[in-house]
């Protein structure tokens, strides 16, 4: 389009319907992963009767599924079958170790996407209408469903957060991870150090999750259990690293500064506290994965948001840390933000 | 992305992410008119100070959907002021004469969305889950607010089908406007033939819309009303014009053959039936505004669809037409489709 002049001249329509009809993008997705459309593509020959068979559907659903789903740039079409795009094959197909299906499930909870049935209310209001305090209400089974679906989406970024959290350092290293979820990143960073302690906090059942991926890893010998809020458990410690990863962006920056002062305590000194964000630059609207977040935390939190460097690095000095320091991850929206003590 | 060699060598999951999530999109969107976002910005200065005082909102709330707005394309912002795009300008802003806000209300109706939170299950089943015969149920509301809001999207397509199917015919010309919803269509033909007299057919509750708009035009006294089923009522005529707007798409070929002998059975000799239809290219991926509508007739009704230009003909040639000619309208993502008795 930019680099059609007459479209520059004469705005249409189509990017304002485009976007009233954009909830069937997400329907559509979600439906074709939970049918096993992209492991019936990868098997091929990709003919509606076939495709039809394995996924034990209806011709005329999957016709028009597989259509929309190329028009949106999720498949591609020759003549009467259907094949993968690049995309597809790697981040759809079940197949694939970097398949993402799995985060369709949190992503598409429809908990989640009640809130947006109400969404100029919300605006009007300020805040989620969710109950209590939407997805940060203490004990919500949503981050049983987040450990056991968003692991594959958090994946990539484990291992770059591993070295910039471990910085090199091969000798003993207790780490805390808060708000564990999954435990993927407690237990990458236990990966790349065989003297790192881990401990993992989250609610109980979450951490049941940790636990069972760190069994799945080797280093289950490594790895603590510390269930509870981390605004009212004991951290124990002292640390060398703590990890807050997905964690910050729930809260306003009162609350943050609050809870970086407590990691901070918990630290020896020349100790690290590693957030792992989706961080906008200072403009709010770049890059698009990382700045649309916002609007997730307004629709399911209290006062939660996508905070830029800028404003993490003020919540870290006013919780008493120096030497804050960004690092975007290349393999994904993320950007670890890491403060010293 | 496309002039990246490095995208398409290396897939990023970037796009299965803005998938799942494009759902945020049409609720931002819907939201945004809801509390007339869209005539704050124009009105300036464009501050969220301004803003949320006009519309009634939180800051929180009104900078945050500000930003996802500017991000997704339908804003724009400069330092901490946001302004039109071209886009949002012509489209958006309810000061505008082609302002697109009042389609909102029909397409973001809860009742049109909720076949989407079960689309694997419609499309194993391969039919809509709604209750009944779906949207295309006997006398189903929505159709009354489809005649209410769907006016501004189907305006600009008026003109050029009312100069297609009068195609020069200045004397007294007798139309039926099946389906008449809004009016709109047999009001405009009214409006090029002072001496053309129409039939308006829909459900009773539908036709007080569409005779409402007659009598804004200044055409009710060569306005009829004709309530009931198109596949019931008496036609009476004969016509010199049948309009079938926005019609066929939602049933099966065999039920829409039959509907057109009926048609055909109506006219006078040398007559024409002329429908209004999203009709993809024979590929049925392109173009996307209309290819796509067939995810809407999956989720929505029994067996309707969007049917390519050959489908459409050989529907009119069992029903009996002849010379069957196809004229996309450039003002609009529809296609007139004429078949001569």
């Amino acid at each position: 389009m930019a680099s059609t002049p007459q479209a520059a001249a004469a705005p249409t329509p189509a990017l304002v319907f485009e976007t009233l009809m954009a909830y069937q993008r997400s329907a559509a997705l979600r439906a074709a992963i939970e049918i096993d459309l992209f492991q019936a593509i990868g098997e091929g020959p990709g003919d509606i009767a076939s495709l039809a068979k394995h996924c034990s559907a209806s011709e005329r659903g999957v016709r028009i599924l597989c259509d929309y789903l190329t028009i949106i740039g999720l498949l591609s079409k020759e003549g009467d079958r259907y094949h993968h795009t690049p995309t597809s094959a790697v981040f759809l197909d079940p197949r694939s170790p970097a398949c993402l299906g799995a985060t369709a499930r949190f992503l598409g909870n429809p908990d989640l996407h009640e809130p947006y049935a109400h969404l100029a209310d919300i605006v009007r209001k300020g805040h989620t209408v969710l109950p209590g305090q939407g997805t940060v209400e203490p004990e919500n089974p949503i981050w049983v469903e987040f450990a056991h679906s968003m692991a594959p989406m958090m994946a990539p970024m484990a291992t770059p957060l591993g070295s910039i959290v471990l910085d090199g350092h091969n000798g003993p290293v207790q780490v805390l991870d808060i708000a564990a979820g999954h435990g993927l990143f407690g237990i990458e960073v236990a990966r790349q150090n065989p003297e790192a302690h881990i401990t993992g906090l989250d609610w109980a059942p979450v951490l049941e999750v940790a636990h069972a991926n760190a069994k799945k890893a080797g280093v289950a010998d490594r790895y603590t259990k510390l269930p509870g809020s981390a605004f009212e458990v004991e951290y124990g410690g002292p640390y060398d690293v703590v990890l807050l990863t997905n964690f910050l962006h729930h809260f306003d920056p009162p609350t943050n500064v609050g809870l970086l002062k407590k990691v901070r305590a918990a630290l020896k000194p020349g100790g690290r506290a590693a957030a792992l964000e989706f961080v906008p630059n200072e403009d709010r609207v770049s890059p698009p994965m990382a700045a649309s977040f916002s609007m997730t935390m307004l629709a399911s939190t209290p006062s939660g948001d996508a905070y830029t460097f800028r404003e993490l690095e003020a919540m870290y000095r006013q919780a008493g840390f120096g030497n804050v320091t960004g690092h975007p991850v290349t393999t994904g929206p993320h950007t670890v933000v890491v403060g010293h003590k």
